[in-house]
């Protein structure tokens, strides 16, 4: 990385100049009948599946070590921050949201997986945003021996992938957190409840 | 309820209306130095603390029940559907995220409760918005014979609480989602890092 990406100006964005992200203006009714108004943002990348996007939880298992899962690390300029997430992207168009899951993760990873379930369509912020998405859980088994596989970026992508023992997990994003990166909410509750899960008395 | 709440109408929301919702252009530079837009939602109802909400992983303990958590079920006129969440809420003017998560836990659910733990600040959905929470875990410890308490929702709040045995509560999500419910990511991951560390062989 030959320098940190850093945001140099935020502007206000013109609804008519935006081309990814659509305001809304929703009228509602509530329980007692009232008319009400809500503000929400929207993908304007969404496709025929009506799911935006897909996050992968992966199971990578090799004969000498632990049960392992993948994380990356990626500058989001909404934050101004390298986040810690789950391998995640949109949806391709024509493309389900089970064959996004594995192509995601082989470009983000480098690694081959076999979808082995998926989430059904849950919400990432319903509060603010129409914003969907799907969780697969995607296993990868490894031969002793394997070497490390070559991530397939796209060119101006900029992601590092991490192989973290699953019961390192929660420690290990605990420590990003103090050395300055941004934990993404959802990975953090993942690993929140393993961590409850494997403590908790 | 009266009635079900329903979205009567959605309209492009200009920027000069928002009220609770900015739209960003962000202008940045990427790890080779070159020039780069992004646009992104943003809350404008972010106080000095720097984090817009709070959401809470309640342990609920009681002598002769299974230890439970507490989710609340909830309209949200974005994804025009009955939202399964934890807990959350936004945090006041002069209130830590600290304070917020028990506030928050009283109002929606009742129940009064001790702060355990509370993560670092953690964000949304970093691709789209530069929200952030933090996720508190707040213990509730009854007495044998405890009665439900009341909530203390604002007027034209419709919360409904559910206590769930901590190791139903995946099979729980599985089943809001086949009745027609949406269950909230965060929510979701946290269930599933628990469902994973249960059931993983």
């Amino acid at each position: 990385m030959p320098q940190e990406p850093k945001v140099v100006k935020v502007e206000e964005l013109p609804a008519s100049e935006a081309k990814w992200v659509a305001f809304q203006k929703i009228s509602w009714q509530d329980q007692t009948g009232k008319d009400r108004l809500w503000e929400a943002a929207a993908r304007k990348t969404r496709k025929a599946t009506g799911v935006d996007a897909v996050a992968i939880s992966t199971i990578l298992r090799h004969p000498l070590r632990p049960p392992s899962t993948i994380i990356i690390l990626q500058y989001r300029p909404p934050v101004d921050a390298v986040c810690v997430e789950f391998p995640a992207g949109l949806i391709d168009d024509k493309e389900s949201p089970s064959e996004a899951s594995v192509r995601e993760l082989h470009e983000e990873t480098g690694y081959k997986g076999k979808l082995a379930f998926i989430s059904p369509t849950i919400v990432a912020d319903p509060g603010l945003s129409t914003a969907n998405m799907q969780l697969a859980t995607v296993e990868v088994n490894l031969e002793e021996g394997a070497k490390e596989p070559e991530q397939a970026l796209d060119d101006g992508e900029f992601i590092e992938r991490v192989v973290v023992p699953l019961d390192e997990l929660y420690d290990r994003l605990v420590k990003y957190d103090q050395e300055g990166k941004t934990v993404d909410a959802r990975l953090w509750h993942w690993a929140a409840g393993w961590h409850a899960a494997k403590t908790m008395l």
